[in-house]
């Protein structure tokens, strides 16, 4: 900003830049004054590429022009006049020229891209004399007729304004043409011959005069002027200002215009053009990757309606023009330091260089860019963290889909659907209903996929057996996909085509129908679903981390991968840990770089084998002496739960959280379940039946859970801290280090903690007390509802620490269910009312001031308060940079989430650098 | 505290104050130094009342006490000694004395009074010898030795700390007095002759001897200090502590020590001992109210051992004793200024006064007492307000059971169970099981109590039909209390001992089946149920304003209640609305004081006659058109409710809250509603389940509902918003002024204000146009969700005014659903993890820093934004006050509360008032 107010109060008068003949007035810093594509072209210039000439009307004549009544600068007609003066000189082609008219397209150019948003002119020159002489120097009428025909539609549109006028309107210039196709008896455009095209350029000049009552303009300069005209008009338009308010584009910045000399790809076998890129866009590979076309115009390669040639294979047919390129891609990123996506034209055996801008890419091919462009000394290792969108890591880690295979199926009408992208990665299998089938058939060694509703915890058993999971219900949020991120599961969720008849064993989608047992495959990346089987590959970096099956001297993603690791590790200032409930995640965790479990749930563990039937006696348990007993079956499994977890972390700190979900979750809601648990406790069905209902909740999220299940029920907290404590005991005797943080859940009220508080001292004293030892402990809080929040500075007197449970602290302080959000969420997306779900990234403006009261009044009384975050945010980078910057401890998430989250702190804490920088600057 | 703190620095040596012989050292001011009983004592004797001598150990001491390892000031035994010397000397009696024994009192008292929670010993001084002078001149041996053996255990308890040990201890003196007796042959105590006292007065000696190693002192000076030392003793033990921590009283206040001379009441027929009250405590009306026994000590009449007599016999019985309590009576009301309970002792004919108090009472007798004591000149009229507790005017409004009645019912064993009161006020009927036989029945003219195990908005046409509600489920502010309460119905809810079993229409309550059309009565003011019809009355006030059957001059009680109404509205700054859907129930909220609707729901309308098909047809279209038609048939129906409720409320302000509840609230969730809805719409059964499932939410109070509705579905709100304006031009064209103001519920973002308040504009122009005309309304939202407090600076930048929702704001900040609060909130309250009900009282350290936040907020964006409440809080006395205090501008509550409304905010001005007055001075 600095650089370029000071430029514009150097140069006020200077609106127009000229580049060409090796020169050019601009450069590639100058976005905001030439917009994205202009600097480009002018630094393209600069460095020697072969770009035709052009010049750029500088974004302040777009501001001025609103600013004063559509109206221009004084000087502008001058400058223009200059520039297009030396622009003749330079091509030795002149505007309305008998011999060698000069054609210029004139494109708008904004300082961030708009694709789409605004307009464009091409074949600017072209008249009723000039089109005659292309015709003849080309030798190809029809193009000639062509391009005058396509420039006088645009033109008529775009800067006449010619459009249809009501609903029932029919696009006039379209209308003309298909009576001009009848009469001729031809289907398509390119069937009609020049002569055909000369009548229908008389026919859209007619049209114009009718609708405008103005002649088309036949002066090359008059078209221009309409032409800049209409650019900057179309800042304006609706669909513009729509898409600069999406994405919080300033209106102040205006548009620049560039003109810039016609090339054609389109003359012939000599002439070609193209889309490339400096590397492999989905790969990273560094090699020249892209496409073209002979004989063809640029759109036609975007458009599809020929196929394009792999790049390659231009080497074979224009070996000059290929080598150029070749160089051209060099040139290219040793200016630009980034993989560039170009455009090029070849006219008659010429290269042309039309745009460049950095490269989209994959997640896989961001790192491989990134950390290459170090090796090759482009940038530095701070650029490279910086430029690898945290969240695209997860590409990088997560089982795909074989392309091929995928596209096939699509093409084959094999896509059935497409759901929320809830647990990246790709999964086929067999199509189960319920947790029992997953389980047989895994058992037997089978791929399965769950295909429910919606999940719950009674479900988990089989979502641990399947591949993947896919619900008809529930957002990215919902339990599926909870579970699904936690333990790197394959989820769609919320695909709400799918009907699924759970007694017919059965589910309608899209037409078709899937039955028990066919093959389904889901992309938990893209969210599709498709019929039958696809190939997958597990991810490089899993292999050599995880499953141990692959050296990593054999593996160069993952190599890449660790030296980005290592680079974000010497940044980042925020810890991270993750949210495991079994020793295997917590050992992933380990190995994906966590330092700590933020959150250990304590409920799943309940659900495993045959634990879950003593879990329904303690709930069943009328007396709290029968409540005992149950929970004296449980104390021992839990124990060796803990004393695994405490293992697998080998010292470092493991927040336990105490028992959250209601009671009814854990119990069976269909008859036949209920009447084998009744058999298995040796009471009647009825009884069970009986319970179910009286635990029956209105808001089982707002019901009897957390902390208050623990305040009703004493003997609960008390049988976790036991087996909390002897656990830590156990581990340490064999040499391990344990660091146990106890977290007590839902808390709004002091008085709820020092309940539990009390309760968990007294076990754990007498626990120590019993083995003859002492076991460090902290106790703290999950600050997941408002008033926790509130009153943190009561609570703290209590806390050791606070973790901000953002699940639940965004469903309470929004109002929003996250399971119920699916029938009003997506629409609110539509209409801007939340820009991004914010079960995704924290609301920062609601939950997030929370959070930051919460800090504030917790640090009050405690000044060290330990803090961290263990809801889902923990591992979205959003909200991982907005934890940094409120001076949380840590952040926790699911182990697939870890190095995501790394990379998203370490560019947090890059950014406060830069921004200190300037600080300092200024 | 001024005085106290002057009198303690000039009186600094004075610890021992006397009174007696019509003089006395302190006065009734001083309860923060002598406690509240003995401040009393000292007063009465100054204002000449036979009180026994005796002297009070002041508060000071106490403090003294733990502040100084529990040791005393030096010069209290000296002033003691003095002390106890003017007691010998004014009552001619000695310690110790073989002629007349001193015998005295040791009671403790505290600034405020914390019965049963300190100790107390009677009859110290008795020893070996003077029990037989007590018994020689007594001529009762038998009493004199039961006088000694109750002194010796109580000493050897409090004093001696004789007491039992581990948990299979017995009560040591007990199991003493149980050998005695079964070696006497006798059941009861007093069975016991003189010996065998004589007897058991030995044991007990023995007892402490060998439990304490030391002897019972026969010193009456010695027994007199450790008598004193253990009443300080008791301010410090668990009972106390835990007494104190919940009613706030401060440790460092300290108890005061009494010691009085003692007198019989049981010394013969010429004496007696009763209680009483200087007016009728449950009418209030004045008369000396009160009953005694004859020849019984004080517990006895307490104890219910021997029935007491009314106090009108004691004029026939002991002539005397009456006639000076009658001016005793006047000479406390004088002095006090507001009604006395007192204690008194006849002994041998001479009346002495031990205790006075303010007396408690109930609703009806606070007004009649507060009121007549005005009139009387006793007390001014802001004395009166602050007088009466707001929210026992609910008394004075319901219609109550025959007080006989219901106790020959719960002596007769038919008191079923209790539940929570949510409705107050008493009424009998016939059991029903569903709305439909609620109708059905009511229709017939019989009286019905509708019971449920929960209510929903389909239950609404039955509850209006029924006379009363009982649940089984559901708390204070479940949707059955909250309607109950708005309708001003007789509501008993979550009384969980109740199973009901629909599909047999039948109940199990405490052993008892009741069958459908069986009588049962419900008391919503006590909260219990009985067995059989009870009789009951409508309250006066009621018969006055509501049903306008009684003419206000014959209605004594109704003219004291407007009396009171008329001194509040005088004082009070806070406005007062109601929450009312219906004409009857805004014409009702008028005639108790409401000046304008709060809160008008505009879903319980729709629940009404054949309308609900309209809306279950609009619920169930599939495309925005069929949506429009139902909603078409809507249209008239609302206007027409708005319509009458513009003009019940007389130009008052109607805020109108757009639809707020989930849709499926709407739709009939048995198959059998469904095939008659099926039927009624022309579509097919599984259509509808087929709508109801989709319907269905995990979490439905964060679900789709509130504004998401009218977001998701703009022609809800289209078709309200035209509904409220048609309603308000046409009334308006009728001569009555209308000021609708439309709410936007459940509002977090601005987005979504915005969103509804585009659509209410444009329907509300295009309205006026078609009509022309112009309607002044109001747009503003709910603060109901914490996002929408946290947030309020930019939501009051559309909205015009501010409504605390703060049923759904106390649900949201604390996490806690109303409906499944009742599992765990009774167990929170006894805990103390709560004082109150938050769903009854604002939790003001939550849900208020929010409610403050929001303020603050709101005002920065918009100063002179309206702020009111419309959550059930609105009625509640401290809720009030809460709002006085942050500045609301109104509150508003069901119609039968505002009265209470209109006391508690007059109560809230004149506490500021104070509070002011205080500063001032200071």
């Amino acid at each position: 900003m600095a650089t370029k107010s000071k430029s514009s109060s150097k140069k006020a008068s200077k609106y127009v830049y000229f580049f060409g003949g090796g020169k050019a007035d601009g450069n590639g810093s100058q976005k905001p004054l030439l917009g994205g594509k202009g600097a480009n072209l002018h630094e393209m210039t600069r460095i020697g590429l072969p770009v035709p000439p052009g010049f750029t009307i500088t974004t302040e004549v777009c501001t001025y022009y609103y600013a004063n009544k559509k109206t221009y600068p004084k000087v502008l007609t001058e400058q223009v006049n200059t520039a297009l003066a030396k622009l003749e000189a330079v091509t030795g082609k002149k505007f309305g020229d008998r011999q060698d008219p000069l054609l210029v397209s004139v494109r708008s150019g904004a300082r961030e891209s708009m694709p789409g948003m605004m307009d464009t002119i091409l074949n600017l020159g072209l008249n009723d004399e000039t089109v005659e002489v292309l015709a003849k120097k080309s030798g190809n009428a029809r193009w000639a007729w062509d391009c005058y025909r396509r420039f006088v539609q645009m033109y008529g549109d775009v800067v006449m304004g010619v459009q249809k006028v009501g609903k029932d309107d029919h696009e006039p210039f379209d209308e003309v043409m298909d009576h001009l196709k009848e009469e001729a008896g031809v289907k398509e455009d390119t069937e009609l011959s020049a002569k055909e095209l000369h009548i229908l350029v008389d026919r859209f000049k007619e049209l114009i005069q009718k609708r405008t009552g103005k002649e088309f303009p036949q002066e090359p300069v008059k078209q221009l002027w309409g032409a800049v005209g209409a650019v900057f008009g179309s800042w304006m338009n609706d669909r513009a200002i729509v898409y600069r308010r999406k994405y919080h584009i300033p209106h102040e910045w205006g548009t620049a215009v560039s003109v810039q000399t016609m090339v054609f790809g389109n003359l012939g076998d000599t002439s070609a053009t193209g889309v490339a890129f400096t590397r492999d866009p989905a790969s990273g590979e560094k090699v020249f990757y892209g496409e073209y076309l002979i004989n063809a115009q640029g759109e036609d390669v975007v458009a599809g309606t020929r196929t394009p040639q792999p790049i390659a294979k231009l080497k074979q047919e224009m070996p000059k023009a290929h080598a150029e390129l070749v160089t051209v891609c060099k040139t290219l990123e040793s200016r630009f330091k980034d993989m560039q996506d170009f455009e090029f034209t070849v006219e008659d055996n010429k290269l042309y260089m039309l745009q460049t801008r950095n490269g989209k890419r994959t997640g896989l091919a961001a790192v491989r860019i990134a950390v290459e462009m170090v090796d090759e000394k482009l940038i530095d290792w701070k650029e490279a963290v910086g430029r690898v969108p945290a969240d695209s890591l997860t590409q990088v880690l997560a089982p795909i889909f074989d392309r091929k295979d995928r596209d096939a199926a699509v093409k084959g009408g094999r896509l059935l659907c497409k759901g929320l992208p809830a647990g990246p990665g790709a999964a086929s299998g067999r199509v189960v209903f319920n947790a029992e089938d997953a389980e047989a058939r895994a058992h037997k060694g089978e791929h399965v996929l769950l295909c429910r509703v919606e999940t719950s915890p009674e479900d988990l058993r089989g979502m641990i057996a399947a591949d993947g999971i896919l619900t008809a219900r529930g957002g990215v949020s919902s339990h599926a996909a909870l579970v699904a991120r936690q333990m790197g599961k394959i989820c769609v969720c919320g695909a709400a085509e799918i009907v699924i008849d759970y007694t017919a064993r059965v589910m309608q989608v899209g037409g078709h129908t899937i039955k028990e047992g066919d093959f389904i495959s889901i992309d938990g990346t893209l969210g599709e679903v498709y019929e039958g089987e696809l190939k997958t590959a597990p991810s490089e970096v899993a292999q050599v981390l995880i499953a141990k099956t692959l050296d990593r001297k054999q593996a160069p993603t993952f190599q890449r991968f660790e030296k980005l690791m290592k680079w974000a590790d010497k940044i980042r200032r925020l810890g991270i840990r993750t949210n495991a409930d079994q020793p295997d995640q917590a050992a992933n965790a380990i190995a994906f770089g966590a330092t700590g479990i933020g959150l250990c749930r304590t409920e799943h563990m309940f659900f495993e084998g045959d634990r879950i039937y003593a879990m329904r006696e303690m709930i069943i348990a009328e007396t709290k002496e029968a409540r005992e007993a149950a929970l004296k079956k449980l104390l021992p499994l839990q124990r060796d739960d803990f004393a695994g977890i405490f293992r697998a972390m080998k010292g470092y700190p493991v927040t336990i959280r105490t028992l959250d979900p209601p009671l009814h979750e854990f119990l069976p809601h269909d008859a036949e379940t209920q009447r084998e648990t009744a058999h298995k406790l040796g009471i009647s069905p009825e009884k069970v039946a009986e319970r179910v209902a009286a635990l029956h909740e209105a808001n089982p999220m707002l019901g009897h859970r957390g902390c208050r299940l623990g305040i009703t029920y004493p003997e609960i907290t008390e049988m976790q801290t036991r087996a909390i404590i002897e656990a830590a005991i156990q581990v340490r005797k064999e040499g391990i280090p344990v660091k146990p943080e106890i977290m007590i859940v839902l808390v709004g009220f002091r008085g709820e903690l020092q309940n539990q508080l009390e309760i968990v001292n007294a076990t754990a004293k007498k626990v120590m007390e019993e083995k003859k030892t002492r076991i460090d402990y902290m106790v703290g809080t999950m600050i997941e509802i408002p008033r926790g929040a509130l009153c943190a500075d009561e609570i703290a007197k209590d806390a050791q620490f606070f973790s901000f449970g953002t699940n639940d602290l965004t469903q309470t302080t929004l109002g929003m269910s996250r399971d119920d959000s699916g029938s009003f969420l997506p629409h609110y997306q539509e209409l801007e009312i939340v820009k991004r779900n914010p079960f995704e990234a924290i609301d920062q403006a609601g939950v997030g001031q929370l959070m930051q009261i919460a800090i504030e009044k917790g640090r009050k009384t405690r000044p060290d308060i330990k803090l961290g975050i263990c809801g889902e945010h923990g591992g979205e980078p959003s909200s991982v940079e907005f934890c940094h910057r409120i001076g949380l401890t840590y952040v926790s998430c699911s182990p697939f989430r870890v190095p995501v989250a790394r990379l998203a702190a370490a560019q947090a804490a890059l950014k406060e650098e830069k921004a200190g920088k300037t600080r300092e600057i200024s």
